[in-house]
């Protein structure tokens, strides 16, 4: 049973992706039962424990946490006294959780693993969303994310205060160098090609498409995308293709952004910044579970 | 058809749980395929890539990298220049691939996210093993691994010249605080508990207990114990352990370790030390892929 | 051994998708074998086979015709005689197949049920556009899909010469009476509610809004939704709603939608025309395999 | 919690079967979540929906709806109104739900989906059933279902009044011209061969050979068969078929069976008419989903 | 590559079904890799190895141990000497293995375990059918096969010249003293009720009923069963029910069948005598895979 | 619901792991549902059933009946009277269920034959254990156990009392003749090879080696292995190889294993001596379902 408050931020991670993951987590960490609880620990053995901030940070994988441990044993009590994408410091408890000590010393590993690093990723964001407020940019990730967790990753994104950008390479076309240069070779011209692309697309499917130099710019507004991604453009030129485009799409900066360049990027207009680090390097947040095992007078 | 180079170090990891994570993680970054690419590309044409090292490092999952190549396209041609656990130079061309630009296109961001985050692991396991070089102290990972991807990143830290801990809590006993503190609870002794267990075990599972203090090692070792983890112990406490325990067991070492302060541990003559920080959190290593796309004359 | 000729229209149908379909359809048709074929005709007896039409109409699932044949048995040769998305008449052959007897008997009805479904849903699909020829209208397919196949039924609705609508729930949004009903009780303004919604979705997520009356039209167009669905107006409200809108936003309309009618409502300058019945409600295209079996001399 | 009268009907649809059906199909429906529904309303939100007949027909998949609805959310109330295989009008309420916002319309598409695809065959089923009234005939399906939605297709249209025909080809033999002229390519006679596959089938196991011409039957029935089936006679041969058979084993008329033939060819005397037509071209029974939504007064 | 010789026995178990079962058993016995080869042999180390039968018996798995080396590595040859269902001696070479010392070691055990335990069902059987000889009856299996190898235990009861009975709950009717109960405190006549049944079974299911005592048999047969299965009958009632039967169905004699009591069971007439034993206790016949590794002058 | 009382023994077999061999097993008993009980037993009717021993023997797999019963129907009541592990007389009912009669004959028989299976080989593993009582000898499994049920079967011999020994290729080092004659051919010393495997190894992996001849212990001593497999040695070679060893290591002694030989072999001294038979060669014990059927006055 969980007592668990949704929040907004939630949104659009499953069910049943969650459970899919902690349930391959579980098994690829314990194929077959922990040995050393089994063996140590009497079945009627029951444990109360609390996930507490060892620094502070952003959550993120709350729910996540809670499906690890109902899915070892749905008995389990877990009441989480934080939504996803609560600001929280050192010391503070951010779930308790009761139930059999082998369940809960069962999900330990897995549930930690996973709000750790989804927290780091939240926490991480959340210092890139700060350096840019009063701009006009928003953070978003990219593809750069664990297999197998993306759905996970672009959530705790979110949870940081920053957005997404495409799931995959199937909802929305992000045509690049490579793409242009096939064109280039086959005669066709830039423009004609987008146009001819955005009349078989779903009229649902996003277009943008990435230059390297300014001197594309107008070539791909001629072709009607919505979003230009300037690809490791200097400041000087932001500045200029903002200018140059005004308005006629959205704007992505693109490549070198850390914290120390992603608000002098954000300062020169552009609408979108995109960031791998927020998931390719990513350091798991020090979340530790505290658990007591209480013993009865008398475990048969 | 793969051109592959299987180092020793490779093993372990087998072919079919490389190609589970791979099939998973193409299917999660493409579920209805690439629209891009398939808009924009005719099925014809040719890629030849080269997967390039911007930086300095060890590799480990160019096979991981290849099977991302194949599953896609098994007609697609993979040249692995250098084995899993090479060290590279910035520059280096560490594969070669050649097919169909569709192909290439497709497994490409999966294969990188693949093979940098490994590389990423192997070349951080290597900064800690060459820190240790010269004392009897080997470097070892933990369970914070990412969840799916644990037999990948212990083959990424034997890249790196670490070694392995227990896979799991399936294959080998580590008894920690909560299981000594439910032993007391009940008035059960250590050691009594210890050998009962071993009684029942498996002649080939390895007993390691945890100890917070010095004054538990005596109990432990007449427990009969494999291993002894000294938990968070200071230098000085670690000393008078390897000269308490003298042989009777191997010791580990765990807690606070980070490249600052892992050759100091090492020399305190421990035999293991454990490392969280080799899994949970790891910053991908920057290789990236160059692509060129041949243009026929005549693509029909 | 597959000779296919991939049409640009097979795109973004990924051979992991159109392979998983196949396997648990042979699965669920000959779950423990073919006991019929296997023991009336030897192992070694080969068959040459044709897909013939039975009566005109549009190809789609050539590729998936194949790769029935070829789960059985991946030494079967397929040749397609004409690319998904060409249209044929009454009598041609659109593939041959040549292989073991046994496994094309197993593969035949699998093929036969994919192929027949597929281009029944491109024939009426392409019906329907034929009717909005010369409008400024495109056709595009719901979510009323069979269940398991929406990958391919959306790619035979373009075959067809139709386009897609969203591919599902999670790629982009679709607000519809229930949406602005919630709204509306909280006391939240449609115009508000949209605007906010935009800077919580992704950049590349498209938003539309279903409206059933004009007077909601403003306040949808305030928000700034890409595309406005006119749900079940009439020919002069269509008309009046085209001009309303005056190229603020894309305009779909829906409801009432079939042969009979599609003309009148394209040709009141709507965008686009969502047709449920293209995937609901289909009629298998009559295709047959016309089977001939090689008896050899000596069969062992 | 589900309120549901099993019907005899149901039968051999198990739980898993549906299960699982249901579980792919809203994975395909919504891969990482309802994004408009999630970011629109509130998740404290409860809603009522009604199941309403939009047409007249015969129900089947009632249970199928509810389990979509429960798959998303357990919690969710289902009361079916009607039995699969009751006879409804238009107008009336086939069941009711009531149970979050965001899990009624999640599940929405994928419930409707599927009850209006079966409740299709079956009323489709019981337009046959009804010709056929008063003669010895009974009307079979085909393995011309749907991939993947076999058990569910059989089950419409048992719920229609027809029966099923062999569920594949693992669990009864139908040899047909193929098989025979493999057999007369070899010089081996009809009889001969049936007798001894006979010989070799399990005692459970079915045996119908088809035939395309009356001068075969003679062999066929000297061969022991249970059911023989005369493919495309016309009517005056089915009639000779009939006396000549005279009892000796089932008939099973196949081929050009339309709601304008069935009940001239049921008038013949056989035993059994296969129709593809049931399951190969379905068009679905529009039932539809009045949904309301409560909003409470403050939803936090 | 494997040169293999299909015999008409090894009908009905699909290569699919084969691969499932030997890829689940590769996954269990080397989740992470064989940690003594792959570190004590050098990758590029051939080994050669011959399945030598260490008793006499009938071969049953042949296919299934290739399809183990070949799961493991499809670049194994490997040569069956003998088809399925042939009866070998002690000495004998029954198949024969080149490839990857790694693979052919890590296949090894899985091939073995299965073909071990098939021919071991393949030998018992044969035991039963010869020992019914010159009778009328039919050695068949039942359900009581291991969990998950069903399909593979009936072909090796097929390959011991036996039968199979039905393959599961789904594919025909055994009414057992169960059913009869119920009808029976129903107050509902069995000769009516089977009727009833067989009005709504398909056409093609067998309908077979138990009894117990002699004077249920005229109920039964009334209700036009295909088989009445005598259960538990002593020799003197089981020629009795036979004469009492004569002809109007098939007689299945089930309990107590044992190979001391299986000719006499044969002798009072019965046309099928079911043998539980046949697939739940199993001695794994000893077969056993002689090694030779070759080891070239210079392993790189 | 279960009224279960774990035993000790149960531990290491997780509830996935139970319920996962438990589904498939239903799903390949029933793939399309129980058609005799759904056609012949009204919906309502509820049954009660025990599970009685017909024969003498140690209980193991009560649990897993019970997961059987419950994945069919969780509203399914079941008693264990008997923890795994417990002996129990002819006669004695070790379990009780209650519940649905369509989901009781629905589990019955997998229930049944995994309960069987697992008491078999829990009851002929306590007799080799009774053989060695008062000895220093340990019964272990080996990897011969059934494809798929190797986690059941391991808890079985745990229940009859014996030891588990490595659980798969992968957790723990046994190096047999060829990998010693792979060294050999390559002029490395076996206890070198030792030496440099141990450097390798995971700290908890264990090391065994088996040899064939006295002369090859020393060597393999000095190699520093956890274990010596003595396989094959004569009685009075056991003797020797005990004394030889001295304690510098564990003994397994193999081959040849009866419950005639047992006694003797484990009087030299040896501590482990594992068996092939307890898991390649099962009788299932003859355990039964009694059920009782209650029929309502009124059923509906």
């Amino acid at each position: 049973m969980t007592t668990m408050t949704h929040s907004p931020t939630t949104s659009t991670m499953t069910a049943a992706a969650v459970d899919a993951v902690v349930r391959d987590a579980l098994e690829e960490d314990a194929p077959w039962g922990d040995i050393t609880s089994e063996l140590l620990i009497p079945p009627g053995v029951q444990a109360t424990a609390r996930l507490v901030a060892r620094e502070s940070g952003v959550l993120s994988g709350g729910g996540v946490f809670a499906a690890a441990m109902l899915a070892v044993d749905p008995a389990i009590e877990v009441h989480l006294a934080a939504a996803d994408g609560t600001r929280f410091a050192e010391g503070e408890v951010l779930a308790t959780v009761r139930g059999s000590a082998h369940a809960v010393l069962r999900a330990e590993r897995v549930g930690l693993n996973l709000v750790q690093r989804l927290s780091g990723i939240a926490t991480e964001t959340a210092r890139y969303v700060s350096e840019v407020v009063g701009t006009s940019a928003r953070i978003v990730d990219t593809r750069k994310t664990t297999p197998g967790l993306r759905v996970l990753e672009r959530h705790a994104v979110r949870c940081g205060g920053g957005h997404n950008h495409r799931f995959s390479l199937s909802d929305a076309v992000l045509a690049k160098d490579n793409h242009l240069a096939v064109l280039a070779s086959q005669g066709i011209g830039v423009t004609e090609a987008l146009l001819g692309l955005r009349a078989r697309l779903s009229h649902t499917t996003h277009l943008e498409v990435e230059v390297d130099r300014a001197d594309q710019i107008e070539a791909v507004l001629a072709g009607g995308v919505d979003t230009i991604m300037l690809d490791n453009f200097t400041l000087a030129e932001l500045r200029e293709g903002v200018a140059q485009v005004a308005g006629r799409a959205m704007i992505e900066a693109s490549g070198n952004v850390s914290l120390a360049t992603v608000r002098a990027i954000a300062l020169t207009g552009v609408d979108i910044i995109s960031v791998g680090a927020l998931t390719h390097s990513v350091r798991s947040l020090d979340l530790g579970l505290d658990v007591d095992i209480d013993v009865p007078a008398d475990v048969s």
